[in-house]
């Protein structure tokens, strides 16, 4: 089973990193960038089928490692 | 309209990041986790509806800066 986590800053916290990145395509000829904000995405294999335990951990994972719950949101998906 | 890029590692090229967080995860009892790759998540807000125009210019995007096609593979989806 595999799962997907996406880490994105909150939308009120600031992304220098997103802002580097909408100048530099500006610079390369993409005029049409508004916004850019830089998350991360992690890919989880899981061993065992057992989707409710995955459904309940993944929460915990997020919240103890893969985001920091102060500036960042996490939302997950659940691959067969 | 938005744009939502995925920015994979290669199957083949290591992840010494993902091995970190797999680890940790065990440390913190998530024993049931088989691998882990970390990946970037790119969120764009472009200007216009030009569904086309987006579809064009993405893949650019991804290939000159948004990721780096020997180590990484890139899919995006656009949002309404």
């Amino acid at each position: 089973m595999k799962a997907k986590v996406y880490v994105t800053l909150k939308r009120e916290v600031l992304d220098p990193q997103g802002d580097a990145v909408r100048r530099a395509l500006g610079t390369l000829g993409f005029e049409g960038v508004r916004d850019v904000r830089i998350g991360k995405l992690v890919e989880l294999d899981l061993t065992g089928a057992d989707r409710a335990k995955a459904e309940a951990e993944l929460p915990a994972m997020c919240s103890k490692l893969l985001a920091n719950p102060v500036i960042e949101d996490a939302r997950f998906e659940i691959i067969d």
